[in-house]
């Protein structure tokens, strides 16, 4: 993993996990490489480059080890794996994954859904990974994170209890995990809400064991929801160029927060992402062309950015 | 002009006069009247239900008088005009709208585009019908308020500066307006310009003459916008349902903010709209049938509220 003392805000880019196994279409090992490649090179220092998961239940994750292995020849970058288990993480790090993610989901029906296991299951899985981890020497050692998915409500349970998701966060910390996150898998958070389970869950597991949320768009609060957790004093988002995947509704309806448009809200607050707005926003014709059919999202993209926009903030140019 | 002691944000609804003007299609009289009776019925206090200007110039608004004189039968109601100018005021005072609304453009390239006036002529005509007010009996005597628009930049001037806006404030208020509010006109605004502008307006004109913002979503950022006013104690927020209108670039880049989305968000944050949100999403089929093959907007229309959503905070209910 990387130290990023010269930027305010990680964006953690999950398009090609997130995004590429939420659409039908199977991107070209050789787009996804172009793709890493050119938003890393825009300035972008993480990504979810693949989920390590069997390529019958997801084909298009079957490049996912290739994936890893070109990622981590690229330099300065953190290369982040999803795996839903105990063999995944294996393979992770066969791979040479910089750090792993782990679901678990707050809805032990989602939970059983996703992954076909119980909360107990799952902390089982991450108790395995963090032995196997501990038994690396330390400079060959990934990070682990757990991430309590549908931390904000979920779509067969309903409304999830805050307590539940405080209390996944304290087993995942006492299985092992180096740090949590808050994932809104269903876009179900509004900002009041997110500023108190980050609180709460703080107040359990340690204020800088908590520094990561995933947010969705699916009901338009996504931005909102991100400068709610900024102002908390997290310090990383997860995003999904062009806001790819995860629309399990109508067109328009998007699934994660869209890279461009959070970038270009960091950028005009003044906050370093490291991120070159104008080379992000030219990553997306990748998308385009490697994905005909699929839609892609954000406002950013269409409307370009404000006359006279100056990277580091257009509030501060126009105080002058 | 109504009190609203009972809730905590004030939704103003522009639809029908932003959104229509900004489209091509015509809606029909009756259409707006259903349209403006339905959100009224779902809770919507105050609606800004037309401009006064030329027929000849902008014929979707050429029932604007028949418009004013039917929302003012609906109970409750505030009935807001915008004008351009002194005769567009005289024609809304006769109507009956109980507040009128002058936007004057910060960007003076934008103001003499818009208004075909400059700065010193649009607050000529500030004062003027300031003058018309005053001679008006207390009881029937309209609000009047002025909005800087282009208040956080300019398509055709680029950055604004924050002095400018500040002094057209301070200009507005000594012409004879109620209050100011600030327009981000072009979609440029991001969270922490917003904040420092509000501050620096308030600290001229007073805190409590500024409580209205006007925002677009162009480049996405209108929640998070919205999020950042009501946190420095803006009380009324425009929008539009649907996001109508006010889109100048391609699909998906919308104009206003959506205010099926933007009374989730209050709403699940567990702040009083007055607003039944389920009534409030069912208003839009009014739209899609008087205005076919118009865009509509909006993330919360299309995902619908979450399972076990309760109106009052979801959060609230969730925490249990």
């Amino acid at each position: 993993m990387q130290e990023h003392d010269d930027i305010d805000i990680l964006v953690s880019e999950v398009g090609p996990r997130d995004g590429l196994q939420s659409i039908k279409s199977i991107m070209p090992t050789a787009a996804k490489k172009a793709w890493i490649a050119a938003q890393a090179a825009a300035g972008v220092r993480e990504i979810e480059v693949c989920s390590f998961v069997p390529a019958k239940l997801l084909p298009q994750m079957a490049d996912a080890a290739e994936i890893v292995r070109y990622a981590r020849t690229i330099p300065g970058l953190t290369v982040l794996a999803l795996v839903p288990n105990f063999k995944g993480a294996q393979n992770a790090i066969e791979a040479g994954a910089h750090k792993i993610a782990l679901p678990l989901s707050a809805s032990e029906t989602h939970s059983k859904a996703n992954l076909r296991k119980t909360h107990d299951e799952v902390i089982d899985e991450v108790r395995r990974i963090a032995e196997l981890l501990r038994s690396l020497p330390a400079g060959e050692r990934p990070g682990l994170e757990g991430n309590v998915a549908t931390a904000f409500g979920c779509t067969l349970e309903g409304p999830v209890p805050e307590r539940k998701v405080v209390e996944l966060a304290r087993r995942l910390m006492e299985a092992g995990v180096d740090e949590v996150g808050l994932s809104d898998t269903t876009g179900y958070a509004n900002p009041t809400q997110l500023r108190r389970l980050i609180k709460l869950v703080r107040a359990e597991v340690g204020h800088d064991r908590l520094s990561s949320v995933h947010l969705h768009n699916t009901r338009g609060l996504g931005l909102a929801n991100a400068l709610a957790a900024l102002e908390e004093g997290i310090t990383t988002l997860d995003s999904s160029l062009g806001g790819l995947g995860g629309c399990p509704y109508a067109p328009g309806a998007s699934g994660n927060i869209v890279t461009e448009d959070l970038v270009f809200m960091l950028d005009a607050m003044g906050l370093r992402t490291g991120i070159d707005i104008e080379k992000l926003l030219a990553v997306r014709q990748i998308l385009v062309d490697a994905l005909p059919g699929e839609a892609l999202y954000g406002f950013t993209p269409e409307a370009g950015l404000p006359k006279g926009y100056a990277r580091g903030g257009w509030g501060v140019r126009a105080a002058a």
